[in-house]
């Protein structure tokens, strides 16, 4: 039963892993789907019910039958690097791939349909909120008016994009930024706008989850700090190993299995009293900087993780007979 | 409680769905997303645990939370209708009007996620097997020599795409063709093929399936066609209403069960013994023309599905306290 891993070959975090799943001798196929056709090939075949298939790379053969899990790191775009790539072919090659893993009984890090609907920012709020976790007042809206009533309630607020990150190649992040008290929201009807009451933070605290772990690195905020968004600030204190409340890891592991996902990293903002808000759960987070500075092993947690047999409890197909119920 | 309709303006088939509704006194709000923000205005507020949001279109509002279900039929790319759209404005205007209506008790039709998954062929293939449907032999490769020792197994073949549509805008349907019998698969190497046994038919099935109703229409084949595609072939027998086999009819319900579907068009081709080969499955398949020929009541069956308030049998977060379980 072997390990497949999905990415690109300059993914050093993914290393981190593959290092624990060698020592346990994990039989481990890493490849990068922009390599397909190519240095990847790939065959499947669908006679008498049945079907036998297989990836190759390197000389190295896989049945995708027997795969134990697969781990989607950062995969390049398939037929990528084609002698002729093109998006009819890119697309073509994405069915062939990722429709035949869909068949197989693989435990997925996180499977893509988890990994794209666990993206919707005003869908994470609404799952956030009915796992209990606490969510700062939120509103996004294309009423102006809207927008200025939300201020009035909440005079202390950001902005941040409803979409994450901008849709360019390389994608770019657009930091979250606070809203001035005199702000005119005219605007707001020429595109959806996220407002958000902004916490006033003594730290922010990374929480990584791998299946039911929790590893969670808090770092205390600059009370002074001109730059909200932690991604675009200056590092100043360290992150460091922190407790989770029970209350709140019942709350997160409720949120996972509600989203599906087996990896995600949570970003919250502790507030004075201590509380944490939920700001957002990344599917694909990095993980690499807080194992080097705090030393917690997520990636022999991932390792195990992905080296574990046991079927995956999901609402995908996996192998039974669909008839039976 | 409200059914929402995505679509375009120009969507006529939509439009004998309306009328249904509309008889049966169901309040119906349609609106394309490409009109938002614009024509169609959103607001969605998370304050104290709990969401409140509404759309706005053409001076009617609807409360989010009180959808009764959600048509998705062909609804425009978000803002492709704002005053100054860009990638950027779509995905996140996408991302607030899905991301939202993902967190509504609504019952999809169909859900955003099956929708997508749904048209994985690769994956089509493996669901219809494990749910019993006859599929005709297929090979999906990269390999040319496993192309080769197909076609000697299989000595009558098919090629068509693996992904269905070529990304064209307007997209374009990619036919069906014939392999010769001394066809040279080197070229194989450069891009994923799908071969399969072609079926000599003496049928083509159209099964619409809306909820747990299958409504079947068969149209004889005319044995000296050429173009085996029915798609491009010039119309000969009229579509007719047909009986579905009781066991097919278990094995294609099973079908809609695992791929969580409420809507399907599956194409089967019936071979002289009077087995229905599986061919696809489209979650948007067109019915105007077989319900204009047939007289089937595929649009008032989908009215009744959307105006249903049971709720739905699904994986997806449906308003429940996700920390109960």
């Amino acid at each position: 039963m072997t390990v497949l891993i999905l990415t690109c070959e300059e993914d050093v975090t993914a290393d981190m892993v593959v290092v624990h799943l060698n020592a346990s001798g994990v039989p481990v196929v890493r490849l990068d789907p922009a390599d397909l056709p190519g240095g990847v090939a790939l065959s499947g075949e669908y006679v008498h019910g049945s079907f036998q298939g297989h990836l190759s790379s390197g000389g190295r053969l896989v049945g995708i039958e027997g795969l134990r899990s697969v781990w989607v790191r950062r995969p390049g775009t398939p037929a990528a690097r084609a002698v002729n790539p093109s998006a009819w072919l890119s697309e073509e090659t994405s069915q062939a791939l990722y429709g035949m893993l869909r068949g197989s009984d693989a435990r997925w890090m996180n499977h893509p349909d988890a990994a794209r609907r666990a993206r919707y920012k005003p869908w994470q709020l609404r799952v956030a909120q009915r796992c209990g976790l606490p969510v700062p007042a939120t509103l996004i809206t294309t009423f102006p008016r809207a927008a200025e009533e939300f201020a009035e309630r909440f005079p202390d607020l950001v902005v941040k994009p409803v979409s994450g990150a901008h849709p360019k190649d390389p994608p770019q992040a657009v930091p979250t930024s606070r809203v001035a008290p005199d702000a005119d929201f005219s605007a707001v009807a020429y595109g959806p706008t996220l407002l958000q009451r902004r916490v006033a933070k003594r730290a922010d605290v990374r929480l990584t989850v791998v299946g039911e772990r929790l590893l969670a690195a808090r770092r205390t905020a600059d009370p002074n700090a001109r730059e909200i968004d932690v991604r675009f600030a200056p590092p100043t204190s360290p992150w460091l190993p922190a407790e989770v409340p029970p209350r709140l890891a019942k709350s997160v592991r409720a949120y996972m299995r509600e989203v599906q996902l087996s990896y995600g990293a949570f970003d919250f903002a502790e507030d004075a009293d201590g509380t944490w808000w939920f700001l957002e759960c990344n599917q694909s987070g990095q993980f690499g900087f807080v194992e080097v500075e705090t030393a917690q092993p997520i990636a022999r947690t991932i390792a195990e993780w992905l080296s574990r047999t046991a079927p995956q409890e999901s609402a995908h197909v996996n192998g039974r007979d669909c008839t039976a119920r």
